[in-house]
C-alpha cells in the first residue's frame, strides 16, 4: 500500500479485509500501536468529520500527530502548476510545500476539494496529484476533487455491518441543494458499489451525469466484480433497494456558472428523499449519506430521524475504517523499514 | 457526573472535592490517566486560556484529544432550529454534527458565546443544548450564552487556595467596556459565591441587572448554603470585602442594539476598580478577574499590576480545575464501563 | 538556556553542540523524553515548515502540546503598549497573555513577523519582548520581527552536513519578490555565517542595507570568530562560493511605503538566482533558501531543482536542531528543578 487516492486501487481482497478490520476496531478490538512514526494532516478545505475520525485514529495507533490548515495563520497559499513565475498570490510552490511536508512526517493525508470553476483543473486533481508526485511519502485522499477513498472504505464497512448482499441493489440518487457540490463523493459511492458487485442504480436528472471518465472507472470495477449499473432519470427507481443512498452534486454542463446551476434546479427541489421513497424502496432498505447533509432540502427530517437512517453509523465508521487504513499502512512502512534496517545490519558488520 | 452545564448543578460537596482536588494537582501531584478515552475541544468562539488549559488537561489525563474550530477550513456553520429547511447558509444541522462528535470521542468539551443579537435565542443556549440533547456524550460546557462552570469552579479553587472565609464578602461589580459582553461569566460568579455561601454585592448601574432567571438560579443556591445576596448601584459598595471581582457585561434592555448601550455607558465611564476602590475594600480584599481583561477601562493598572490582584493565580487555576473535573468525569465513565463490562463478560460466559 | 531569541546568544561551544546532536537525531538517534513538561505554540503568523516541524519536534521529546493561533476562533487581539486604555479593537494585553500561557507550560514558543509598517515598532520586537517580559518561562523565537534564530541552527546543521569549511564562503544574495519581507532571515543568516567565522558575501541592490544594528551584532559575532563581511551591490559577486543563499527583504527606506517599494524594484528583477549564477560561483557551491520561494523571481527552476540546491535538506533540518534545542532546553528545566525538588525534600524531612 503507497497511500490512497481511490478505493478502486485496491484489490477488492483488500478492501474486504480492512472493512473486517474496522468493524473489529468498532467491537473495541485495540489497533497496533506504531510509537514514532508520525501522521501529517493537511487540511485545504472545510471538515468536521474527517478531522476529528483522523485526529482520534492517529492517536489510536500512538502516532505523532502534525495538524495544518491553510487559511489565517495556518500554511501558505500553494502554487501548483510548473515553470510558474511566482509573482502573484501564491506564497509556496507544491513541489517544495509536499517535499518538505514528506521529510517531517511518514504518511501525509491531505484534503483538497475541487474548486468548482474549472473542469480541466479538477480533472487533474491537481493539489493531490501534487502531494503524491512531490512529497516523497504515502498520500492518504482525504477528499480530494474526484475522490473521498476514506468514505468509499467508511461505506463499505457500514454494509458489512449491516449485513448487506454483496449482490443487493444499491441506489445513489441525486438529490437538491443550494450549490453545485464536487463530484468525490458521488464518484466514489459508485465505483464502491460497483467494485463490491452490487446491481447499483444511479438515478439522476438529465444534465446531472458524472464524469465519463468517473463512469469508466466504476464500470472497469463492475465488469471485475460482476456489478452492475443502471442509470436513470426516474428518482423513484428504488423499488427492493437495500440502500438508498442520496447526495447532490453540480452539473458538468454548467461548471462554473452558478446561474446556469440555479436555472438547472429550479425545476428539481422534488429531488428529496422523504418517507414516500423509503416506502417505495421496501422493508429492508436503509438511508445512507456522507454528511454533511441539509435537511429537507437533500432528505426529509422524517427520513434521517426515522428507522432507516444508518447515517450515524456510516459516520462512525469513518473513524474505524481509517483507523484500520492507516495501521495497514504503517504495519507495511515497519515491514519495510526492518527490511531496510536488515539490510543496513549486513551492510555495518561487513569489514 | 454527566458533563458540566452549570456548576451549580453540581452538589456543593462535589464542588468542594474537586476544587480540593484542583489544588493537590497544582501541588504537583499527578492525576490519573486514561489511555485510550477521548476528549474533543470543539471552538465555535474564540479562547486563549480556555483552549490551553483544556489542551494540557487532556495531555496531563492521557487522554486522546480531537479539536476542531469553526471558521476557515474549521467545521461547517450549524444549523439550530428543528425542522429548518437547510437551503440558506448552514451546511449541517447540530443533530448529524453532535451525534457523530459523539461517536469519536467520549466526552466533548463545547465553547459557543451568545450571539448578543436576539435575546430568546440566547436564552435558549441553543448550541451547548443542542450538544447535550444529541451527543449521546457528557458536554462539557467551555462557556455558552448563559454558563461559564469551568471558570466558576476555578474560582471557588482560588478562594480556597486564598483561604478566603466561606461567609466573607464578595463583590462582583459591573465595570465599563467598549462593547456589550455576554452574560455567562457575571451569571456564573454570582451563582458561584451564593452556592459557596458568601456574603455577596452585585453592584451595577441601573439598568444593568442579570436575568431573572439567573438571579432566580442564584437565590436558589443561596437559600441552600445561607449566602446573602445584596443588589445596588452603589460602586463603592465594597467595604470589607474579601473580594472584588470585576466584569462588564451587556444590559438586557439594550440587547442587539448596539447604539442604546453606547448611550447608556456614555455615563458610566468611572465604573472602573482602581486602587482607591481597592483601598476603601480594605485589607483583606483581593482583586479577581476572568481574563481577558481591558486595561484602563475595566480596571486600572495600578491595581492589576498591584499586590491585590489575583487573576494570574486565578487563571492558572482554570488548568487544574478543568484537569479536576475531567479526571472525574472520566473515571466515573471507567466505573460506568467497568460495569458494563463485567456484564458483558457474564454473557459470553453463558453457553 | 532560558529559551533562545537569537541565535547569537548561544556560545559557539553551544552551536556546534546543537547542531552535531541535530546531525544525530537525523540519523535515526532517539532523542531524551520530557513526559508531563508541556511546550506552548504560539503561532500569529503563518507557517507551515515552523509549524509542522515543532509539533513533530513536540512529539519525539514526548511532551505535553499546548497549540494556538490568532485569527478566527483562536487567541485575542493583543495589545502591546505598557499603559494603554484598552478602548479600542486590542482585547487582551500582552502583559496577561504571557503570564496565564506561562502557567500552562515550561516552554513557550512564540511566531509574530513584523508589522511591516512602523519601522521603530519593528524594531523594538514587541510581541517577542513582551512574552519574554512577561511570561515567566523561557521562550524560544520561531520568527519575531528580527530573528529567526530556528532556521540560523538549521542552516548551520546543514552546513555541517554538507562538510562546508568554516572559513569558505558564503554569498547572502538579495532577491526580487512582489513583497517587501521583513529582516528576520536575512538578519540571522548574516549573523549565523559570521558567528561559523566564514567569508561572507553580502550582495544587495543600494537601498537594500540590513538595519545598522543588525550589520553591528553580525561584526560583534564576526570579531570573535574571525569571520569576514564583505558587502557589495554586484550580484555576480560569486566566485568560489561554498553556499549561496537567496533571500528577498524590504527596503528601510522604504518601509511601510509599498509604492516607493515598487519603484525601487522596478529595475531589479535580474537579482534571481539562475544556472549562470550557480556556475559563476564554481563546482562547490550549493544553493540555499529558508523557504517558502517565490520560483523565477528569487531563484530559478533550473536551480531549484537541480543538483546543487539543498533546500528540502535545510527544511527537514528545522525538525532536527528545533528538537535538538528543545531537548537541551527540557533537560536543563529538569536539572534546575530536579535541584529544587532536592532542596524541597531536604526541608520537608526536617524535623
Amino acid at each position: 500500500m503507497n497511500g490512497l487516492y481511490h478505493l478502486g486501487e485496491l484489490s477488492t481482497a483488500m478492501v474486504e479485509r480492512l472493512a473486517q478490520r474496522a468493524l473489529e476496531l468498532r467491537r473495541g478490538v485495540e489497533p497496533l500501536r506504531f510509537p514514532g512514526r508520525g501522521l501529517g494532516l493537511l487540511f485545504l478545505s472545510p471538515s468536521l468529520r474527517t478531522q476529528a475520525s483522523f485526529q482520534r485514529a492517529a492517536a489510536k495507533l500512538g502516532l505523532d500527530l502534525v495538524q495544518l490548515q491553510s487559511g489565517g495563520n495556518g500554511v501558505w497559499q500553494l502554487e501548483l502548476e510548473d515553470g510558474a513565475v511566482m509573482n502573484g498570490t501564491s506564497v509556496e510552490h507544491i513541489r517544495e510545500a509536499a517535499a518538505v511536508l514528506g521529510r517531517f512526517v511518514d504518511v501525509l493525508a491531505v484534503r483538497a476539494f475541487s474548486g468548482g470553476k474549472d473542469l480541466e483543473l479538477d480533472l487533474a486533481d491537481p493539489i493531490v496529484a501534487g502531494f503524491r508526485r512531490f512529497a516523497g511519502v504515502p498520500i492518504v485522499n482525504m477528499e480530494s476533487a474526484l475522490w473521498h477513498p476514506c468514505q468509499a472504505l467508511a461505506d463499505w464497512t457500514t454494509m458489512d455491518m449491516l449485513g448487506v448482499d454483496r449482490r443487493a441493489k444499491f441506489v445513489l440518487t441525486w438529490a437538491n441543494h443550494p450549490k453545485a457540490l464536487p463530484h468525490a463523493v458521488p464518484n466514489s459511492t459508485l465505483a464502491m458499489a460497483l467494485q463490491r458487485g452490487m446491481d447499483v442504480v444511479l438515478a439522476r436528472p438529465e444534465g446531472y451525469d458524472l464524469h465519463p471518465s468517473a463512469l469508466a472507472e466504476a464500470k472497469r470495477l463492475a465488469s471485475a466484480s460482476g456489478g452492475k449499473l443502471t442509470i436513470t432519470s426516474d428518482r423513484n427507481a428504488v423499488e427492493g433497494a437495500s440502500i438508498v443512498y442520496a447526495k447532490s452534486w453540480g452539473s458538468l454542463e454548467a461548471w462554473g456558472d452558478a446561474e446556469k446551476e440555479q436555472r438547472m434546479r429550479a425545476a428539481l427541489a422534488h429531488w428529496c428523499v422523504d418517507a414516500q421513497t423509503m416506502q417505495r424502496a421496501g422493508p429492508n432498505a436503509r438511508f445512507m449519506h456522507c454528511l454533511p447533509v441539509r435537511r429537507n432540502v437533500v432528505v426529509k427530517d422524517e427520513v434521517l430521524d426515522g428507522p432507516t437512517s444508518v447515517v450515524i453509523d456510516q459516520a462512525e465508521n469513518r473513524l474505524h475504517a481509517q483507523t484500520a487504513l492507516l495501521e495497514r499502512q504503517f504495519l507495511e512502512l515497519e515491514m519495510q523499514s526492518k527490511g531496510k534496517r536488515s539490510s543496513l545490519e549486513l551492510q555495518e558488520v561487513r569489514p
